[in-house]
């Protein structure tokens, strides 16, 4: 079938490693997906000369014409200014810094580009085409290296001035807690961040506790990831199953003051550990019930993210998509 | 001068030993102001007949026709279904729950009415008569014997569908805290509202520090209140002093929570134990400050509310406004 006019929005997920290009119709249709290593390997530095030509490139092998795009979002892994089109800062990737992706990757492109951050573009991607696509109002949790997030109100991510409504990862969830990235103390990412809850495992074979994660932990546990704490729950190891546990009191923690702070229809919880299903969200949901007594706090509904790594690749393109009305 | 149509609004705001009511012009100006006793100290049930006679009684007393009245506003001390027009839960005036405010005091006063929560009032009366009158983007504490308090975003006092959203008593500032009416532990309510406070001041006493506030806490201390406490501290009494500071603490950290989920241009703080001053303010700063490091959280405003116990007759105007477009 031949394809009119705009009819096609280009979603980009960069990341350090890889990047990917995906092509998406506006009711979410994926036409094309390409992952590409993000070229800096070799110490040349990051250009969105790169971008241009991933898009370009996915576009051809997908019999996708110029006319037929009608805009390309660009998801950044750190702060962004959505206004001026530009990156504050890119952590891992500083050649970015201050770098204007709207202009030069537009430009490139032959369509207007849009940018986002990781956190918007993910919770606008649940929003669109995931787990919240029926709903308004949502708070998305990914649970990560950190712990990212973002508000949906009124159906539109919401930001603020600032840039940083939805930054869930630094709800106080323990006042006395330990020290956060961000300078602060018991933030939810310094205690269910990565460090976090390696840590908490770690503690708890050094109190002697037998677990299958030791012989995978590596030097000063630095090979554990939250996904292997997951994964390793879900196998009945009582170490990662109680850390996992503890996780979800702690997210659960979080949760109550995103409900009584935004009333949201849907939280979304994502990341490498939601894989730990009913372990996780078990005690998520139970903090939620306990600890949400007045009248319609427990309406709230808790669910897991439904698009995964590609939320990002989603949400750029949803990106695209509202920044050119739809 | 003579007043044009529909030049006045009507605030009403309903107390269980008081109600008062003003007459407002759209930019705030208080054309009459009249407060009168809840006509229930002899049992009688409170009739909305009451609140219709007072409207009637400060209108003529300030020489106001019934042509000139836009619409009147009520502000209710318990949850209200503001589509409906109903309230759902009066405490202490249970004789209201479920009456049609909207039905019964318009057609009384032969104008629009619209219901609020007092909380919700609140909000709005500073927002557009008070402290946030030149911003779009707030949120308020009033503390008192409970914490009450409000969002506005975009330039309006959000609730949320479930009418919670901005309950911020309900911040869970110590997961492992004392419990709260609402169920759960560690809220802010159970900690700086009425009974925490008196609770700390107490305990001081208990340990056997010298404190003003001993000859005038009564029998189990039941008559201190949040503002003897916060005059106290004024005074130079040391319990006092430190309550009030822990109090600042603790608002503090629900205040971090605050401003990374809704990236508030302001927040102020009400109710009797702001009268404390810096005792109270320089403590939730110096939180707020060494918990808030991401870029652009300490840019955030706070400051004391402005329109004190008026608050309520203002916000119930300003709905009366809203509801009519203003």
């Amino acid at each position: 079938m031949a394809r009119v006019k705009n009819q096609i929005a280009a979603g980009v997920d960069l990341g350090g490693t890889t990047f990917s290009v995906g092509l998406l119709t506006r009711e979410g249709e994926v036409v094309a997906h390409q992952q590409y290593d993000t070229p800096r390997s070799d110490g040349e530095p990051l250009s969105l000369e790169a971008i241009v030509a991933a898009v370009s490139g996915t576009m051809e092998s997908a019999t996708v014409k110029p006319h037929e795009l009608a805009a390309v979002g660009v998801g950044i892994p750190g702060p962004v200014d959505p206004e001026a089109g530009t990156i504050k800062q890119c952590p891992n990737m500083h050649e970015l810094d201050g770098v204007n992706v709207v202009e030069l990757v537009g430009e490139g492109v032959g369509a207007p580009a849009f940018i986002g951050n990781d956190a918007y573009c993910a919770t606008l991607a649940e929003l669109r085409y995931g787990a919240g696509r029926d709903v308004e109002r949502l708070v998305m949790f990914t649970l990560g290296t950190g712990v990212g997030g973002g508000i949906a109100l009124g159906d539109s991510v919401q930001r603020g001035p600032r840039q940083i409504m939805g930054e869930v990862g630094h709800i106080i969830v323990d006042p006395d807690g330990p020290p956060c990235g961000c300078g602060s103390y018991g933030c939810l990412e310094a205690i269910v961040g990565r460090d976090g809850i390696v840590g908490r495992v770690a503690l708890l074979m050094r109190e002697g506790r037998a677990s299958s994660l030791a012989e995978m932990s590596g030097e000063g546990h630095g090979l554990l990831t939250p996904k292997m704490v997951s994964e390793a729950a879900e196998a009945g190891d009582a170490v990662a199953c109680e850390v996992i546990e503890e996780t979800g009191y702690y997210v659960g923690i979080a949760l109550c003051d995103c409900i009584v702070l935004c009333d949201p229809d849907l939280i979304v919880i994502g990341g490498g550990i939601a894989a730990a299903g009913d372990l996780l969200f078990e005690p998520i949901r139970s903090t939620v019930r306990r600890r949400s007594m007045i009248s319609g706090f427990d309406t709230t509904k808790i669910v897991a993210a439904e698009l995964g790594s590609e939320a990002g690749m989603y949400g750029a393109a949803a990106l695209a998509w509202e920044g050119t009305g739809g």
